[in-house]
């Protein structure tokens, strides 16, 4: 039998229907008995004359509970919810909602957030949150397609290595039979083994994990990372072209079919952005903060951005250019990592910021094995990255990639403000309970 | 600039273009050069005179660099490859092989599995992995656009979780600050989870963690699984029907866009399913299978089958019905998950065997409060599930759902034998190096 999803209700107006879906809340009146169910997609009201078989099972129910209802699907103007009501022939209670619900997920302000994650199991029952995943689902599944349609291979790469790459510190250590091994931070070294594979162009969707003992909005020890990675790319213009075509083959997926309720529940307006997104190399956006703002950077700071400056950078290219993307380019050598390429000592990468907040770094790759290991050798490392220079010695296209965090880019999206209202099951320094 | 894939230079002829590529081979004979440069899609000849200002440094190329050219295309008959040649005006060396490969990947047969994992980065560079990436890339996104279609969302479960839930063995134990954690064998609890958070129906695909010490052909420690759960299902029958879909979604996309190299490369046809699959009982399979084959089943298999069985199966539906596909129900409880659904004490799933190789256990879920407890209780199950029994008792559906090895149904769509010639890089008790 075809499921009836009720925003398709309409179709069946008049006919003997059979639907499923949770209680959302029932009224027992003198006469009449209500029920508004709901599925995924929308609600419907059951209306229970009195003196019928039901009436009682009725007065049993609890909110929340799931049930099956055979009934006749009548057109009653009166009818506030879609001048619609079912007429039951029978009703079946699928599983019973034992107890009250220790936690009122229709209002998010009701609990504190720690208390709503102990029950996220029912507060993700929320409109609110249903939605959120519905447009995730629908943001990741169209940058999916956009990959896919420029010929990437997805690739499924190793979460357990065995070194710890890049620095050794934010990083998980597991009990390997009787040695050492680590949770990968990212795929990083891998989707560039694919390019010395002769791949061409690799993605991948997959956690990566992070042993940073931050409490901040925007941090996470287990994340969903969608990573990029692509060959006989030249320049970072190159990258930063095919990153916006990418941003807005997902927004644009996502406004036509979520914009009006994003609108609705979040109060969000979903922008498509135009082509190009902003560029402003890092000096220069650190004089004009300073210039418009007042903002002066740390001695920390030189060479790289912080939160501070990441707001701000938005806010100007948001009054500047009316943008809310923006690139900023020509870090310091010194803050990025070893592997990205450099041209006259600038490392050829960027940091895309979106409504203040770092989305992605991009970066072409240094693909050369001499150079590389040079670089390598700069930032200190040696035994660990050995098994990845081997990578380069023979042949591998200049290449470069990023990475986007699954979690941030949803949580900026719709300005949920952390990623622990973002994520399905939230991981922190403190949280792995559920 | 647009990207040329060498399978569409076709269209190119008589004009200058640019192409990228690896270089396949190189030969250097009195009165011209030629290379073959091969991209992810095909091959061409690149015909360099002699008296030609880059015969020098075409003599100096090593195999296995990669290039950049510009020339100009020309038919010609007498050329084997396509009967197309380049003859290049510049050729940019974009990265140099710098020593001799120590791994001939073009003959799989050279070098021990072993030597070619060690140099997986190399191996993965033959025209059959380049495919197997191409066919896996092809029927997990088929796989995902079928379940899209039939609305699921997609989530992300943690991978880090506080107890070892089903077992207890086979865990991987992580060190998460200050205290002990573990890997997520399966994401089975938290697409539960989301059945009774309401989201109806979704989808993951991620990785999943087994610390299971075997070096058999089929098992490893880190593999990718594509999980399913729905909703409102409440027949094994319905479940089967929807994986039966699945699949021929699946393996119609890989047969129509790679039917013919899989053919070619891997000698292995791609045969679409016809539904219903087979579907035999357990007991009944172990009689047929005895008086067929004079199997006899061991106490421990008494309730479940074994990588014998599962051959036998298949080899006896291949025979009986000429069918690649069966599924095996009424297992024993005894041998099942305690979260399977019961009817007169049988468990009511069942696994999908392919080619001798199971692929999936379906199962409909035990979705009420009280016989979950009581199911988990026979299985001397407390503490560790007491979190995800309490999903139970605030109103879920009736669901059911199943998981998918992506490397294992890859190896057994290509028929290559083994998962460590299927996964992008291996993992296994001895294997966790590059």
């Amino acid at each position: 039998m075809k499921k009836v999803y009720f925003k398709n209700l309409k179709e069946y107006c008049g006919q003997e229907i059979t639907i499923e879906g949770f209680v959302d809340s029932i009224r027992d009146l003198q006469y009449v008995q209500f029920l508004i169910v709901r599925d995924t997609t929308g609600k419907v009201q059951v209306t229970i004359e009195k003196n019928c078989k039901l009436n009682e099972m009725v007065s049993n129910l609890t909110c929340e509970s799931t049930v099956k209802i055979v009934g006749t699907l009548l057109k009653n103007e009166k009818v506030k919810l879609n001048g619609m009501e079912l007429v039951p022939s029978d009703i079946v209670v699928t599983s019973k909602c034992l107890e009250e619900l220790p936690l009122n997920y229709k209002d998010s302000k009701s609990a504190l957030l720690d208390t709503r994650l102990n029950y996220r199991f029912l507060d993700l029952r929320s409109e609110k949150n249903l939605l959120m995943f519905k447009v995730q689902t629908c943001l990741i599944n169209a940058m999916r397609e956009f990959v896919l349609k420029h010929n990437f291979i997805e690739i499924h790469t190793p979460k357990i290595i065995s070194a710890a790459s890049e620095s050794g510190s934010d990083v998980f250590e597991v009990k390997y039979f009787d040695r050492k091994a680590y949770l990968a931070q990212s795929p990083q070294f891998y989707k560039q083994m694919a390019m010395c594979s002769g791949f061409d162009r690799v993605f991948e969707v997959a956690p990566a994990f992070r042993a940073e003992n931050s409490n901040s909005y925007r941090h996470t020890t287990d994340f969903t990372s969608f990573d990029i990675e692509m060959s006989y790319v030249e320049s970072l213009e190159e990258l930063m072209d095919f990153e916006e075509n990418l941003f807005i083959a997902g927004l644009t997926a996502v406004k036509e079919k979520y914009g009006e309720e994003i609108k609705n529940l979040f109060n969000v307006d979903v922008v498509i952005p135009t082509k190009p997104f902003p560029r402003i190399p890092l000096e220069e956006l650190y004089k004009k903060l300073g210039n418009e703002y007042g903002f002066k950077m740390n001695y920390e700071d030189v060479g790289d951005m912080n939160a501070e400056s990441e707001k701000l950078a938005s806010k100007y290219v948001k009054e500047k250019y009316g943008h809310e993307f923006v690139f900023i380019t020509d870090f310091s050598a010194k803050k990025r990592a070893f592997y990205h390429k450099r041209e006259n000592g600038i490392p050829q990468g960027a940091d895309l910021i979106w409504k203040g907040c770092e989305t992605t770094t991009l970066a072409l790759r240094e693909h050369r094995y001499e150079i590389l290991c040079e670089q390598a050798k700069e930032k200190g490392l040696s035994e660990d990255v050995k098994f990845y220079l081997e990578f380069f010695k023979y042949g591998c296209p200049p290449h470069g990639g990023f990475a986007l965090g699954v979690d941030r880019i949803t949580m900026l999206l719709l300005e949920t403000g952390s990623l622990k209202e973002t994520m399905f099951l939230f991981r922190g320094p403190g949280r792995i309970e559920l």
